[in-house]
């Protein structure tokens, strides 16, 4: 497997509060090409310090991607050190110094004396042009190994990574390619270590076929790789594999790759033609907010109440003044009365409701933090869920929203 | 100022989809003792790589603090490779040895071999205990370096980070440390050009008091560093500053350090005693979502309405249908209705309301995407503003929800 080293240059990357977004879309990108990332390195705009991080990078990984740090100013270093690491040489590129001057002609000023240093670059390497800014990017292969300079602002490395490095990584490291096929199915309803359990001799772990769990949000997301003699070998291993899974796991499935719970709710709901309403009281307003996070979702999306006092579940939702006081605010009977209120009230087929604990204060013995009551009310059906959440109240009201989601889902799929 | 690099080890964190947070953490914590990060590596478990990694941070900074790699398995290489890098040899630590056999009597199981050598360290190190996981750590002076070894896991690197090797930290670089004095101030209203031209003048950009401008959500945060000859100076020269920029921006300062836009807002109305309830279109439950992010909101908050429809507008919150046949649901004249609506039917002193649109569809040329109108109600006071967000459905939402709560805080802090 060929092997890369990231580097970024910015001393805002250093001071610990900008994410380096840039390393993670390239270790991505690169990982998706069978290209592994080896090492990651940041950098301020130190001469030593960049200097050692090409220094060392070139010495371990088969190509060395770098962004930022290619401006005109004195602070820009990375071009001038990176090639004095390579042992190159730099000169004037007549057309640069040409596409420069029209840069600042078109814009009616004056070319800054220090802008001229954009225009140097080793003989030998391929310059790439940058149409979203000012700070070209270059691409050398020598002695075996490649050396990459990108800009630093993230639309600019992306769009010239996709445009312009990615053929020529094709072109110089054939083998490296196309040889890897990843997949995510992304699950929602069984825990990690029941999930491992049903996944069991499923899947054979190999040094072909990998599989990895991630948690995320409530979800977890099954990471396959399949690294086969060639692309056609693993796209056979792959298939083979989410197969097997899919026997395995049913409707846990929520999607694969791109889907996510909300998009494949969206289609659904689009497919049946039905609109719903929703009713959230521990949950505060995040379900419509999920449900509204979709562009169009005014086709299938009447409205909701946010019921955080007992005075706006009876209100708003018709939920007896005798419920609330016999079984609680948090109740089945309770949620049951908030799905069939918002039903009635908004003509809807469908609707949600939600009642529960989210925490940290508000639990007692018999009604601790992370209990909630989720109900599902299509025409006449009407299903309640209890389920017992772990987390603190962020992660409580993320579980249970996706939870009431994940319910709609599973019916509508069912054909409720 | 002293100098440090950092380096992680770990695969997960080269794969791109995992965050290195230990190195925000340190990196952050660091710059509040005025040790500054020249550098931050991401290693996977090659002995090669790792070396590397070591030698050349120790030969950048003053310093070098790395994260994971201690556990007992032979992928977890960081003690072994650092201490050679060092050149110090490593012995059986007795007290160790003692610790991780009572650790596996407790638990009644035997001790494998391979967890041995987490008993091995230099003679002349200091071992960190850790409370909270099997790894130990440790801290080693030697030849006006210090190496600093701590386990991956966050919740154990923080701990023994905040108490052990800050300590250390404090008795081997007294100079470095509490000169620095750091402070954020929260903006809300003016854009970040805008405010660049306000504070011309007001506070001169200097070695000893820097400023930095970060935009955060909507918000912009006033990032200043006061670095004089000793702490009282540079607490001297921070509240000078401070009294300069709240004098130029008076009720645009939102708060300060850790204070939020919402904690702000829930202090006015618990101070106020009086209640609140929302109404909104484009926002689709995110203003309630933000009101309920913090618990015991339930002492002002009466619940929401997401009137997302029409019939939903007219049914829960009596906005006249002439007057959306009229206007428009996106018009100052339905936000009004929305707000005193909603202050009718909750019988609470305060409603918001919000009617925009968030796009990327729904835009005309007369109401683009982006036109906002929110509409703050107080008994009989009633105020409506209109705004014109930039970006994406997303980003409109969170600055329509922020711009909101902006109007009742200002409202409020006024004696509203």
């Amino acid at each position: 497997m060929k092997t890369a080293c990231l580097i970024s240059t910015g001393t805002e990357l250093l001071l610990g509060t900008t994410n380096d977004s840039n390393s993670v879309f390239l270790a991505t990108r690169l990982l998706e090409r069978g290209i592994k990332v080896i090492g990651k390195t940041v950098v301020g705009d130190s001469r030593e310090t960049i200097k050692m991080a090409f220094a060392s990078s070139l010495g371990l990984a088969d190509m060395v991607i770098s962004s930022g740090g290619l401006g005109p100013t004195r602070d820009d270093l990375t071009k001038e050190v990176a090639c004095q690491v390579m042992g190159c040489e730099m000169v004037i590129n007549q057309a640069e110094v040409k596409r420069l001057e029209d840069f600042f002609a078109r814009r009616q000023r004056p070319m800054p004396e220090s802008n001229l240093k954009q225009a140097l670059f080793p003989a030998e390497a391929e310059i790439i042009f940058n149409p979203l800014g000012t700070a070209p990017g270059m691409y050398l292969k020598k002695d075996n190994k490649v050396l990459i300079l990108l800009p630093g602002p993230p639309r600019e490395m992306e769009y010239m990574f996709k445009n312009e490095i990615e053929t020529r990584l094709e072109r110089d490291f054939p083998q490296a390619l196309n040889r890897v096929t990843r997949k995510t199915i992304k699950i929602l309803g069984p825990g990690e270590s029941q999930l491992e359990k049903i996944l069991d001799g499923v899947i054979d772990d190999s040094p072909e076929l990998s599989m990895a769990l991630l948690a995320v949000d409530g979800e977890i997301h099954i990471k396959l790789t399949a690294d086969g003699q060639d692309i056609n070998h693993s796209k056979e291993l792959m298939e083979k594999a989410c197969q097997s899974i899919k026997e395995a796991l049913g409707r846990n499935i929520v999607g694969y790759d791109n889907d996510t719970l909300l998009s494949v709710v969206a289609a659904c709901l689009a497919n049946t033609g039905k609109k719903i309403a929703v009713a959230e009281s521990c949950t505060g307003g995040l379900l419509a907010k999920m449900i509204t996070d979709l562009s169009g979702s005014s086709e299938y999306f009447w409205g909701s109440v946010t019921s955080y006092s007992n005075e706006a579940k009876m209100l708003y939702l018709n939920v007896k003044r005798e419920t609330l006081e016999q079984y609680g605010a948090v109740s089945p009977e309770v949620a049951r009365e908030m799905a069939q209120g918002m039903q009635k009230q908004s003509g809807t087929d469908l609707a949600l409701s939600i009642t529960g604990i989210a925490g940290p204060d508000g639990g007692t013995k018999d009604k601790p933090v992370g209990l909630v009551y989720i109900c599902l009310a299509d025409g006449g059906f009407l299903q309640v869920k209890e389920m017992h959440f772990v987390g603190n109240r962020e992660s409580i009201r993320i579980l249970a929203a996706k939870t009431a989601l994940d319910l709609l889902r599973r019916h509508l799929k069912n054909g409720g």
